[in-house]
């Protein structure tokens, strides 16, 4: 047993980040050990997968790239440079969009993906530093209304264990269709940007839960229409999960003390939860993704008129925040900037931020999540 | 963009559990949506992945199954009955060992890998029930040994926050060779075997450290017969996890309120960090794994003599435990049944238990840390 012991203690152990042949570095999000895929300093990216029996391999990230064959079986590739910030990606092994075995696994596009940081000049903010520190909690309950175990991903600002009487105002934070409730912890890097903007003193200490966002009643009939069973998420949070938040942990429980924020399908989730519920929360953010508008449709008309009267909606509303990267698809990046333009012509009061260079990507909504957290629960 | 959200929406939500042509039931590790792999009654699993342009795949589960091809271009096989528990796979493709893109994935083997988990008539004691449940909190630290961060995962016991007075023992627990922190709360199922032992009135609350058992101090040299960095982790645990646990938590700091455990690789460790520090663990636990000792060689010997005076050694140790499975590889088998006789032989008192039927897997870890945890800390 030995033998076996020390090889595989030795294969965990041997290797930290260094400067290889390629001059680049590994990159941070590869299994610890693995040399493969590097950043260059250009970043660009190098790969390199042994795979001796291969036909043809490729590297698809942002675009595919064909992997090429050395004589001791190794693939190897180097991409063009890739923009700042987490990407998926997948190899592709005879027609298979599969995980590069060198990388660790995100869930995102409906399953896990392999996925590659690039650092940013700008990446102070979500990196871990010598400050007080947060934890995330994985939370079980039982929801009646699924039917089923569910599990909640919940940040605690630090000193919540060293203060036990404080009670903390509450942010529900949704992830991206294809992703679940580890994307804001992992890919988000979401409990460094808290830890980071309460040291500064930029946020106010706050709890901030992670849900799974899909959801379905299993008493309700499927869509006519495609077959598919309904998503009652939004109905989910506001029946069960907040109810289970506020017993389960010391929360600020009035609606000045309770935000919601999302990304891409998280954006519109949240939208559609707080507008019709907008005795229950006081903030509102939609990264990449808020409300639905129809082009040329007025935002009075949505969300049974809860827009209709300006005045009223900013007098009850503390923040609408809304976000977009510059680089993401035209419709996207159009339909975000025309709700947008249409709460401007409407006279709804909110926070329009273009994330400059970025695309439909966490570098967009980590740096949408910094700039939210930092405007929400000031008194 | 609604035809997009609205398509991936209902691609997450449509499918439930459910029986399908094959009479068998999708896999509980499974990504939600995923109607394969299915377990069938007879605990044969049936593997289906969609691969047109394949060439050959193949199905490795304890052995290698090769897949077959229909004219729709999706490869199935169904194995053999597969034993209880969980078990890592991988898909083979290309002649690359990958994870299947329908399964979560989960860190072992050094990589992140596929799994199922296979029911078991005895698995009451490891299913999410209707009684009050821990957290397992993620938590990040800065190590001075190893100068690095890292992140130690800490399960706190139903109460610990309604309770903040109260103090609690603490294991430490740890995972296998290939494995992470990530082993136990995950594929273990720890949180719910505590849960439920605690509920039961079997188990003392306790906190659950743990941690990452591999970790290099830069400024010690590599070793110079293998050219690998030694594994320092028994040290990192006693001069910095457990005075940043005893900082962070609200934790019992004598002897007698602090146990170590392991499987397979942590047993070892578990030794070697308990039975250098006997003033610092009063309870010791192997799980596949456990103390050293070539054949024919005397457990006097061991850990400077530790163990020489027999007396001595029981009166001072209230718990050492030692588990193997009785389907484990033989090396492996009598490696740990040679330990257990070498203790009796010397009069060390240990409890001793072969888990029926169970590999070098973590069914035999899960029945293990049921029995032990429900041993430790009583007064």
């Amino acid at each position: 047993m030995k033998t076996l012991f020390t090889l595989l203690i030795g294969a965990m152990t041997l290797m930290g980040p260094a400067l290889a042949q390629t001059g680049g570095v590994p990159a941070s999000t590869n299994i610890p050990g693995q040399k493969y895929p590097q950043i260059l300093p250009d970043n660009r990216v190098v790969f390199r997968v042994k795979a001796p029996d291969a036909r043809k391999l490729q590297i698809d990230l942002m675009k595919k790239y064909d992997m090429v064959k050395d004589t001791s079986g190794f693939w190897t590739v180097t991409t063009e440079p890739v923009g700042e910030g987490f990407h998926y990606y997948s190899l592709i092994a005879d027609g298979i969009a599969i995980c590069d075995p060198a990388s660790q696994t995100f869930y995102g596009m409906g399953r896990m993906a392999s996925g590659i940081d690039i650092p940013d000049k700008d990446m102070d903010y979500y990196q871990p530093k010598n400050v007080p520190h947060g934890q995330v909690r994985s939370v079980n309950y039982y929801s009646d209304m699924t039917r089923a175990w569910r599990r909640a991903n919940v940040y605690t600002p630090p000193g919540y264990d060293e203060n036990p009487k404080k009670r903390y105002p509450v942010l529900y934070l949704q992830h991206g269709s294809g992703e679940d409730e580890t994307g804001w912890p992992t890919q988000g890097k979401m409990d460094f940007i808290l830890d980071n903007l309460i040291a500064e003193g930029k946020a106010t200490p706050m709890i901030v839960v992670m849900e799974r966002g899909y959801a379905t009643d299993p008493t309700r009939p499927v869509s006519t229409t495609n077959g598919m069973a309904p998503n009652v998420f939004p109905e989910l949070l506001v029946k069960e999960v907040i109810p289970m938040i506020d017993k389960s942990f010391r929360t600020l429980t009035d609606r000045d003390s309770r935000a919601m924020a999302g990304l891409s399908m998280g954006g519109f989730q949240t939208f559609q939860t707080t507008m019709t519920n907008l005795d229950k929360f006081a903030y509102i953010g939609g990264f990449s993704g808020a409300g639905r508008l129809q082009p040329g449709a007025d935002v009075k008309q949505l969300y049974d008129g809860a827009l209709a009267d300006a005045d009223a909606f900013n007098r009850k509303m503390k923040l609408v925040y809304v976000s977009i990267g510059t680089k993401e698809p035209e419709r996207m990046y159009a339909g975000v900037k025309g709700f947008h333009e249409a709460l401007d012509k409407a006279g709804i009061r909110h926070v329009y931020y273009e994330s400059p260079g970025t695309l439909h990507e966490w570098q967009t909504w980590r740096r949408s999540l910094r700039q939210y957290a930092s405007l929400i629960f000031k008194k």
